[in-house]
Parts: structure tokens; sequence; C-alpha cells
């Protein structure tokens, strides 16, 4: 599959493992809220509740490590008999704040394919999650230069892609969205007559997995950021 | 002062306390969290230590729900010398999801107001906040139908609203921001070269307290938003 870049106004860009490693950061915080639970049950035990109650939250509590963090304080007070103790709140707030802090780190060859499309295309940050997570992961993250706009989205359902399609004043059909979800970045871009271009992240949170095979026009698999510049034969 | 329409393309309005009743809450949930900690502190001391940690917490946390809920259960550890037990924690966070289910009143007039300005000029919302609970009260409002774009920023800083302002492609001296902060709703406008209307609101967060006096040629503050009509002389 080739794209020419004429038939593109719009390239978007998922940020959360499509530009910087995160979900692995999730992975790590999750580890360490385990072994804070050791005593009160396994791991397997505490994930499987922690899942549970961070996708009843999703509605009331959206995405993003604060909402991580209120899920794990209510995972505490279910597998402890509600008998933990401040300290263990205290840690599991601290699991939260030291992941707000972490270091952003940029995924290879993503500065490149920035570099190359600039100028030639308007670049676009299309992102859930927190909005001051994501802030600061824009400006750690030294890309915001490369942007035209930068959105941090409430949900990534096909009305959301096409409330900002119609902000940035874009034919759907012009607009490509790479990102590692098919579930948020590629299906509802699909849906909506534009392109997706899916690149796998080597580690996907429960709740984005899609079992289903695509097979559509405007739809291709890259198996790094790196085929873009393939992709669109530059 | 009169301001004709013909010179503006944006009228940007600030939602919370400007739209929809929203600082009220905070404090009734205040008023809550002062009662649970009614054995450990009185309530000046209890509000003195959580608008302390709420402040410390902003660069961290951002604004919202969320971030308050965080703060309120650092303030629980401070003020129990970290001996909360868990039935503690558990109602702080009852009291962060009672007031993410608050119904959404609209302010008197609004609705009014929004209807005559609507196809006369371009209509944005313009807030901070915690995403998903923003757009939980756009949809509860019944206003989403009467902008052209909403924004859920993560600060109201120049550098925000300039960002916000060249994404709608408004000339700063073509939009209009209505809302009840001075510091987070005119002051930023103004010094861009915009136009700034302040509506007090009866109650406001002390974070967004300015005590300077402002007078400028693009300035105005009104005592309602029904005003705004008179102002626009329609």
């Amino acid at each position: 599959m080739k794209i020419d870049l004429k038939d593109i106004d719009v390239v978007a860009f998922d940020a959360d493992d499509t530009l910087w490693d995160n979900e692995i950061y999730f992975r790590e915080s999750e580890k360490e809220f385990c072994g804070l639970l050791d005593g009160y049950a396994n791991e397997e035990e505490v994930m499987r509740v922690l899942y549970e109650v961070e996708e009843a939250n999703i509605p009331l509590f959206g995405y993003g490590v604060k909402s991580f963090a209120m899920s794990m304080l209510e995972t505490v007070g279910r597998l402890t008999g509600e008998t933990a103790p401040y300290a263990l709140v205290k840690a599991v707030m601290g699991v939260a704040r030291r992941q707000l802090m972490r270091p952003v780190t940029v995924i290879s060859s993503v500065q490149t394919v920035l570099e190359s499309l600039y100028g030639r295309c308007r670049l676009v940050m299309a992102t859930k999650g927190d909005i001051i997570d994501q802030w600061r992961k824009v400006h750690l993250s030294g890309l915001e230069h490369y942007f035209d706009h930068m959105e941090i989205m409430c949900d990534k359902r096909e009305a959301d892609y096409a409330r900002m399609i119609k902000v940035l004043r874009c034919n759907a059909d012009r607009f490509l969205m790479v990102g590692n979800s098919l579930r948020s970045d590629i299906l509802p871009v699909i849906s909506l007559g534009g392109y997706g271009v899916h690149i796998p992240y080597h580690t996907t949170w429960m709740h984005e997995v899609v079992d289903e095979e695509i097979s559509h026009e405007r739809f291709c698999e890259l198996k790094s950021i790196k085929e873009l510049l393939v992709l669109f034969n530059i």
C-alpha cells in the first residue's frame, strides 16, 4: 500500500505508545501495587479486581493516572475488607504520584518521521488521558513544535473524531490517523471515511484489545513508525 | 461600552460559574469533608491545610474533582497523623464521587443569550478542569449545539489562549472572552489583544482571586450574562 500525501490534509498521531512509552509505566505501577497488597491477595486476584474496578469507573473518572489512582484506592478497600491502614493508602498514592513524574521516552524514529512530514501536511496530536499529564508529556517530549494542533480527547469514539475533524476544517477522507490501538485510533476513523495506520506496541491495555481482523482499503498495519515514510513514499 | 459584533469573530465562554454553577458544589463538598474530619481538626484548620495541599498539587494533578479528591486524601493523612481508618478514606472518595454525579444547573439567562448570539458569530466554550467531568456537564447542560468548538484547556495562561485562538484561525483582536475569573478568563486575553468581559459569580475559589482593579478599553464588567445583549446592542 502507498498513500500520496497530496490526498491527505492532516496526519494525526495518537500519543501514548505511539509517540512515547506509556503502557509499560502502568504495568510497572501495577506491579508495585500488587507488591503493596502482597499480604492480602495474590497478583492475579489483585489484577482481576483492579481491572474490574477500572472498567466500572471509566464512565465517571475517565482515563489517565488520577483515575487509575482512584481505582487502585477502591481496590485496596475491596481486597482488605476495608481494613487497610492509612499507610497503605499513602503508599498507593505514592505509586500514582511517581508515575506522574516519570521521564518521557520518545519512541525510536518518531522524531525523524515528524521531521520528514513537517511542512508536507498538517500534523496533529490526538490523545485520550488526563489533560495535565498529557500536556506535561508533550512538553517533555520536545515534539510540541511539530504539531499544528494538539487535542486531549475525552474519548476516541466516532463522534469525538468527527468533532475534531470539523474544528480542523478537514474532510474526513483527507484525514489519516496513526496509532497503536485498533479500538481507539483506527476503527472509528475508518468508519468516518478516513485512513487508519496501525502500529502495534508490545504491550496493550486489556481495555483496548480488539480481536477482529481488519481488512480495508484505507487501513494498513506497520511494524514501526519508520515505515510511515515508505508508506508515503518520502 | 458597546461592542459591534461585526468586529468580533469568536465569543468564547468560560463554563464553570459562567454557564453553570460549579464552585458551590466544591463548597458543599468541602463542608462535608470538614464534617468527616470533625474529630481531628476544626473547620478552619481543615480548610487551611486543604488549600495548602491543593495549591501544592496543581502542577502535578491539575484542576478538577479528581485532583480535589487526591488533595482531600492527602489532607486526611496530614490531619490524622496518618492514622485514619479506611472508612474515612472511603467516605472522602464518596464525597468526590457524588460531586461528579451532581446535576448541572445552567445559570439564568445563559440559554437566551446563546440563542441570541447563535449565527451572529462563532461561539466557543473554553474551560479548565477535568476532561471527562467537563464533557459530562456540557452534555447535561443541553448547550452543546450552540458551540462551534469546545475546549478543555490544561490551564488558562496567555500561551494557552494563543494556541486556541490559532486553532480557531481567529485574530486575537477579534476574540472576546466571557468569564467569572479575572485571573483565568480576562487578564491573559486582554494581554493578547482580545476583549474580556467579566461577570463575577457570588463565590470565587481563593486560587482565582485577583485584587487589582482593571481599567482597559477592551475590558468591561457586567452584573449578569443577560447584559451581554445590551453590550452587543442586540
